[in-house]
């Protein structure tokens, strides 16, 4: 499996669509806006008082939270200008990155609208800031832009996500993710894999980045130091619960779900911080941990009851990140019945515990 | 009508898409390269040795001319370099603009195997540039960089098309494009379009381009002062024709093809430059008039006489330009039918004489 070809949020405004089921990124999009913010003011005083400034958000996806992040950070940059006393607002080149299989047709068609409320929004606080956005199709773990280029990087719950599902010794049997019950080995190629492909992001970025640029990540992550550790697998736990079901039911053949890994890492801060000091280009400006429960993803806009509601909205959002990883892999014939096991599987859950992401936010300065 | 919403050259891969049929285009950017060449060998040697380059092709479009495009420049920037004994490669940034509903996801998919075949290439030329690809979604009659930021603009086939259908006082009866029955206030109202639009476009460009900056615009136009000239009106004819004929068999509403204007002005090479020096900002290098065959764009992979399929090939390279035009105005009742009459038009036409396109080439270095 090629993640580049696989790996990619559900597109097009379906019902199970990304664009549609994205309220609980939102939710930790809105939670980091302080740490932005902090970053955004930093830089801006750094830079005296800036005519051009260029930002990219990488991992940029398709749907209302692509168009939002670069709406936050504009509007960021007017509330900065006005409290320091900048006169002329500079003009802002947003990059959207994210793999070339992204809907970006989908972004782009929003553009011209989100340019036009954006100027009306700054036009109210008699501001004229201009806004470019643009395009850019390729994997973050590669070199993306010119040298010396971007002012501000930001990413938000896209680094969790490697290069390639890890080369593995053995068998991950039964299950699809880290496990308690997986082999040392497995574990092992899961951290190497994240610390390889995290290094590489760091290096990347450095060439990018101007000497004083900022950046701020928030990764899908844990507080615990144990990779296995439930606040990060759970989620995936009862997605293999649900293809362990099928396989015992001879809907899907074993040797398929043997061969089946997540392509994904979900880092404590530790580990996180770490990469950085390894790397050696960035100085670390502040690393925060939050949590958001998983019925941040419900809406109220249906005549569920709250409950049914809630898993229903988690299997969704599930499904809108997981679906194309499950269709490449077993194919069209099941994937109906895997994501409506699955949604099952987060309700019963979800109406026992309180189950919580954990999300790992750092933001950085890159060295002069 | 709105020409951001309903202009675009047909997506995909299919039978009709632009992409499978714009071989003409694609010898026109190839006629065109002399003149490339000698602008980008004037702005590198200007430059002093640049280490980046930023680039924009403006009307991009989707198929394999865009990345043609992209890969010419950046193999002539290698050849320059090498001429004038640079040692190290720039890096070079390219824009790729169009509007927003052109196929850019179908771009998007081909970037990452063009950077590698670039490498590739260029590295059997002990070379090492890289090439960093964006896409940019917008009206080239609006602003869609930051000021001071682009070093060469390119844009090929594109200018001819308007912002807007000319705002007519008279109807335009029985034609569709300008034409030597047409009223008077008719031509007057295309040719104050095209003005009042190629000076936005430079006032717009003006602002973003370095100076010393270089631009190359190829536009389909014509050689006669007369802007009703069979050399650029007579492809137009031909639809109009077919439209007419299928009114005068009640196909189609006499009110509908009143209505509907093909958003287009082939400007003289005299036009063009006397709108560049109105607008002021640029000096003109050079300015060319080419002229291309309608069967430029048949290929021989095909089992069809050579002289049915020039016609029928001239017939969808023109259904590839001009079907959503049509398809939103008349509705996909009767497209099928006016393409099928079209390229019937095209065939005879074509059977009786040598018909030819007239491209205008513009070479300009923005002023200090």
């Amino acid at each position: 499996m090629d993640v580049c070809d696989v790996l990619r949020m559900n597109g097009g405004n379906g019902d199970y669509s990304y664009s549609n089921n994205s309220l609980l990124q939102r939710k930790v999009i809105s939670m980091t806006k302080p740490i932005i913010d902090d970053a955004l003011t930093n830089l801006y005083s750094a830079m005296n008082f800036p005519k051009t400034l260029i930002m990219a958000d990488l991992g940029c996806s398709s749907g209302p939270n692509t168009l939002l992040v670069a709406s936050e950070l504009v509007n960021s940059i007017d509330k900065i200008r006005h409290k320091l006393g900048d006169a002329e607002s500079p003009e802002i080149q947003i990059y959207l990155n994210d793999l070339p299989h992204n809907d970006f047709n989908n972004i782009f068609l929003s553009v011209s609208k989100f340019q036009k409320n954006l100027t009306n929004q700054l036009m109210a606080n008699s501001s004229s800031s201009s806004c470019y956005v643009s395009g850019v199709p390729g994997s973050f773990y590669t070199r993306l832009f010119l040298r010396k280029s971007i002012h501000f990087v930001y990413s938000s719950y896209s680094l969790m996500w490697l290069s390639q599902v890890p080369k593995m010794m053995n068998t991950n049997k039964g299950n699809i993710y880290m496990s308690t019950t997986s082999p040392p080995s497995v574990i092992k190629a899961y951290r190497e894999q994240f610390q390889s492909d995290f290094l590489t992001f760091l290096k990347c970025r450095a060439e990018e980045m101007v000497s004083g640029g900022r950046m701020v990540l928030t990764i899908l992550g844990r507080q615990s130091d144990d990779p296995c550790s439930k606040e990060c697998c759970y989620v995936w736990d009862l997605l293999a619960t649900s293809l362990n079901d099928m396989v015992a039911e001879g809907l899907i053949e074993e040797e398929k779900l043997d061969s089946f890994n997540i392509p994904q890492y979900t880092p404590s801060p530790k580990e996180v911080s770490n990469g950085v000091e390894k790397e050696g280009s960035f100085v670390i400006d502040c690393i925060q941990v939050t949590e958001v429960n998983w019925d941040a993803c419900t809406d109220n806009n249906h005549s569920l009851s709250e409950e049914d509601a809630q898993g229903y909205n988690m299997g969704k959002c599930m499904r809108a990140v997981a679906e194309p990883l499950v269709l490449s892999h077993f194919g069209e014939s099941v994937v109906e019945e895997v994501f409506e096991r699955y949604t099952k599987n987060i309700k019963i859950s979800m109406s026992k515990e309180k189950a919580k992401l954990v999300n790992v936010t750092v933001a950085m300065t890159r060295k002069e």
